[in-house]
């Protein structure tokens, strides 16, 4: 499917200081990015820091008094299977090298404090069928709300309060996938068909050799994602990253399809 | 230098499952391994997950009933500059792309936490004299002290408590660095002259352009660290990740300068 | 000095609820009330629960449909020493049975994870003067802030965030002083010149035999509190307790010198 | 029934301080203290700050040096029900003023984080029924287990936990209930048939208008419980507080039946 996806932000930074944008459509991940532009007015000097082993494409510029990012892009997206059925579980062994941090407790999905849990509630399963059954406890026992969680909570926090936004679904089916030893990790990017438009916050499981996508929040199709970036939590996937003050004036994020 | 180093780690385990070690010496960190073997008794089907990007080495073992893992090496470390003083902070816009991680918060070094903090105590310093002055705030408001800290502990708990042991050390400096916007990740190791013998928790931090050794419990000489592992802290660096459940018989490490 | 207070609350119950309100005048605490009236407009049954030992006046009422409850009150308070100088601390074996409970970890003052904190800062003094350097080293190092905490804040939380509102400020004078063995507690009330005019939380200190009052965030006159509610932290002394949901339609709460 | 207990506490104190001491068997809750005694070898100054309002009975004493507390008593027990089928939920406007501080959260019962846990879970039922509820949930979601919690764990930590000893089974069956309306508070005693023999932990519950004793972890009988204190959590309840430092040479506590 083609896409054209749009991010427009715009801040105040009182004191100069260094920005970090993650809002530019992946490369090569079962996407094609057609073109591509990031702009900002006024101008700003600006740095990528590219990488080049996930295709994730970051942008560094320097910031001061109020500025806007403008990103555009036209993205061409591959069919691909995230079935979870008879997905069989990979052995660590089996693990590549670069799979196994995401097996790892880390800032939002602290999965060392769910092991006895995870055991408890789904320890008879495995692979496929384990995924589908955390997913399905997620959707069950969890409520889609604004306002309850914050900056600072955890999926141990979000199974505590059993409510929370999109972030928070995946956080949780991340660090009880990764307790059950099934490598997870978090994936944001433009999703067709969410309302109201924004950045979306799914999840990626390893499984029979591969990654497969899955939406804890159930909010928009996976097939309509174009995926910016890909890490162990929001720590890693967060749109920007202010390294010193600002205030939001205005942003805005949109995805489009395009012919079919 | 040249180091002979051991590690021999014998477990009960009730049920089979997988266990990842880390606890051999990394090649090509300032290191050369001249030679080295790793051994399980009874003889158990071990795969290696080496990490080529970073060197550090991995092996998965299959585990059932009491079994032994013996590690030895013999190993040559270069002498480096560790010294903080008169570095320079790098820009964000010049940190090569695999460094960007150490910035963000961890699982046990929750930077996103110590913002206000850092900008408080050391907000008027940069580069080497910040970290200097991190590393002297830490020996002067947190006692060594074993018992206080558990296996959930972060550096907001350290911060709070005042005491630890050499990972909480490390995991509260490497938080406050992030925090003042430098990269800082968790190194494991073999360390000459550590009393008693252990694995030992150090930090790194990225200053002018590369990585140097810093201690922040100050315990063992830098020049003694023989390195096994290298994460964003305890989490992808424990020695011993077992993918179900174990008790522990017998541990221990020990290293050895050999000749001069 | 004799003061005018109001208290106006409106609130929306989409069903049938219990409210437990804590806005009326204390009766007794260094304060004469010499006239006050709660009622609630639709006409709601109310009942009281008011606590003798401690002169605290409670009222809960069946809240249904928008509802505005109406305090109004005059109130003369006397004058009153809260001087900490020079002040002894009290023997605990000295301690009446009433003031024991000031003395153990509370919901938001959790005095257990801070003994170690006060002591390495504070363990060389003693009484007043320790009180004092409590109050200074907050004062120093706490940033009077909106925003940066919510509901579940804890004192441990402030003490890392530095930064929090007057609630926050007495919670953390809270946990420390009773982390170094002083009773303490929270108090509310109407504070004369507090501006904008909202309840205030202030704090209450055991010493030489009473109860001193002190405002860990500096920013009313303690002469000019009318005292509502006495309690372990915000857990006790909150003005509402919505025993099911509400939604805030409007509320307000002043405090005038009436006549010298 | 009749109990002969006992508790024999060896401290050695190295720095001379103040000691609460909380281990004699409480007056006039449903059970007559016979006779019983309280010496400290060597002999130390003691006083007594007993609750009259609850019939508490504690002890503060001079600590120095090594020394050893020893309490026995005899004491009778009344028959008490404390049946939950049927029993009325007491509305807010009927319960005593000294009831309302334990539908409050507290620092190891932070009921204020569960209220949506406890909506979605026991939302339908009432009175006894919720009561019992939360209890068979809790058996079943909850392993008994040393070695998790520990010291700072709250009733939050063991629901993500699922596991804990007979202190956090009472936290989480209190936290529930108040986060469920219904007052809860903690209990300690000696427990005939605890095995091993130890200060037990239990709850109790405000239901049709008076307290009634449940034992969460299910080890003892309630019918041979001697109460010692009650409090809103084992903030309150501690069997002995010191207000300073020492370590354990040797404690003990046993409870026997005496004639049928």
């Amino acid at each position: 499917m083609l896409f054209q996806v749009e991010a427009s932000l715009t801040y105040d930074f009182a004191a100069p200081c260094e920005v970090l944008l993650l809002v530019e459509a992946a490369h090569g991940r079962d996407q094609q990015v057609t073109s591509d532009a990031l702009t900002f007015w006024p101008p700003a000097p600006a740095r990528r820091i590219d990488d080049p082993s996930t295709g994730e494409r970051r942008t560094v510029f320097a910031a001061s008094g109020r500025i806007n990012a403008l990103y555009r892009a036209t993205v061409e997206t591959a069919a691909s299977d995230h079935g979870l059925a008879g997905a069989e579980e990979t052995a660590i062994a089996d693990l590549p090298s670069e799979v196994l941090p995401y097996l790892r407790a880390s800032r939002y999905s602290p999965s060392d404090r769910l092991m006895r849990f995870v055991e408890r509630e789904f320890g008879g399963l495995r692979g496929g069928e384990k995924v589908a059954a955390i997913l399905a406890w997620i959707a069950d026992h969890v409520d889609y709300r604004a306002g309850v969680s914050h900056a600072a909570t955890t999926a141990v926090d979000t199974l505590v309060d059993r409510a929370g936004v999109c972030r928070d679904f995946s956080h949780l089916a991340i660090a009880l996938c990764r307790a059950g030893n099934i490598p997870a990790r978090a994936v944001s990017g433009y999703a067709w068909r969410l309302e109201p438009p924004d950045l979306h916050a799914v999840a990626e499981i390893y499984l029979g050799g591969r990654w497969r996508l899955v939406d804890p929040s159930g909010l928009a199709p996976l097939e309509g994602l174009v995926r910016v970036a890909t890490g162990r939590d929001a720590a890693d996937i967060a749109f920007m990253t202010i390294f010193g003050a600002a205030t939001l004036v205005e942003q805005h994020f949109s995805i489009d399809r395009v012919g079919g």
